[in-house]
């Protein structure tokens, strides 16, 4: 029988600046009886891994800038939060119907630039996506790896809306450890004919998968573990590799 | 603990036109010792509904129109199989780079209108969709809950690349028995404060949990039991609620 168990860490405590996240899931894990096996995928949500890297910003400490300004009353939008979006973006894909969709300074095109006011404590404060979101994932990688020995893969994700599609579902934003795209190109069917092309976006999947025990982290589930699942280990994975090139983007 | 479990079942035989998916799935559960519970999610891949439904077309039957036949040599594809996708298509979204990305007659945008030669027997046989994925995976479901009484839910699913993102994700484009959108909207976070906009698409991110064990279907797991999620039941469920309507879309 082929099994996946995807298993939501319950016992986190809530993370503050400056905590040990690589820490707090071991501890979690040992805690709560599951452990960290080799090749278990651990997959982490943004908002802890920006609330310990202290990537928080408290909206009356932001003066906006004229163009914020302008884009906060054309939106119905807080002019403060606008600010702090546009310094996280190196561009705006869409604007319109009291939405901001930019594109990140990481180049993930996403609503706010990924600027969240769920989840952060206080009504005045937002978080920001980490900083490198693949070197958070690194870090807590590594961290998992000197207090238990394991080797694990980590994915870092965030809930993104999508073109032509209703609803959000959770994507890879960092990942550390495994191949964020399965290439199967060559490879055969079951009837032994090539497929043509197929990449397929495994990373996504397992963040997509997380979720459903997640529930969103503002349940308290921020973190699950995908055990059983055998991806293509890597040691130079970037989240970058599910960007597609605009040019090659021949559905918009 | 909140677990989710994701098993394939691996003795499924190949599937012919007229066979029963619903009682394949059922025996195969059965013989591997898994069972049929009751809130299961059966996710099942729509190539094996195709074959079982006679969606299959050998491309040596095909005439292709004049415009198929301009489209093929445009993109340096067999008119014949060009033929087919546009007869599956109420429109084309773009094409480009020997790609032929379509909206098919259910309102899904995807590469070839979903027409597909992996897993299908033969050459020169290729796989449409099924006419209804949603009848379909209501059939599917009627007739497990016949067969053992339980009470499950259904996603038909297939492989979509997407906008922005590379690499391919396993989304629903069937469902029965569960509300494919999560509607989280007025819902509190972890600090109280009242989430925006999360309308979460459960039935996406469940097809793309099952995807990890089903490997695609050309490995010979196109059906995988998601067991141990809590949906959201719904009787008049249809996967068109995850088409976002264009006039909404402000990512493209």
């Amino acid at each position: 029988m082929r099994e996946i168990r995807i298993i939501g860490l319950e016992t986190l405590p809530i993370v503050h600046e400056g905590d040990d996240i690589g820490a707090l899931i071991c501890e979690a894990a040992s805690r709560e009886g599951v452990g960290i096996l080799d090749g278990d995928v651990i997959v982490v949500s943004h908002i802890i891994v920006s609330r310990a890297e202290g990537r928080v910003v408290h909206l009356s400490d932001v003066k906006p800038s004229p163009f914020a300004e302008n884009v906060a009353r054309a939106l119905g939008k807080d002019p403060r939060l606008v600010e702090v979006v546009l310094r996280e973006s190196k561009g705006i894909a869409r604007m319109g119907d009291g939405h901001l969709i930019c594109e990140t300074k990481h180049g993930f095109i996403c609503a706010n630039a990924g600027v969240d006011r769920s989840n952060v404590p206080g009504e005045d404060t937002v978080a920001l996506l980490p900083e490198d979101p693949d070197a958070s994932a690194r870090r807590i990688r590594e961290r998992i790896r000197e207090l238990t020995g394991k080797d694990v893969a980590v994915i870092i994700c965030d809930t993104h809306g999508r073109p032509l599609r209703r609803g959000t579902i959770n994507v890879a934003i960092g990942v550390a450890g495994l191949d964020p795209i399965w290439d199967r190109r060559g490879d055969r069917d079951l009837f032994g004919y090539v497929l043509r092309v197929t990449q397929v976006a495994v990373a996504d999947e397992l963040a997509s998968a997380a979720e459903l025990v997640m529930g969103q982290a503002w349940e308290g589930i921020p973190v699950a573990i995908v055990r059983g699942y055998e991806y293509r280990p890597s040691e130079q994975a970037t989240a970058r590799e599910l960007i597609r090139p605009r040019k090659q983007d021949l559905f918009i």
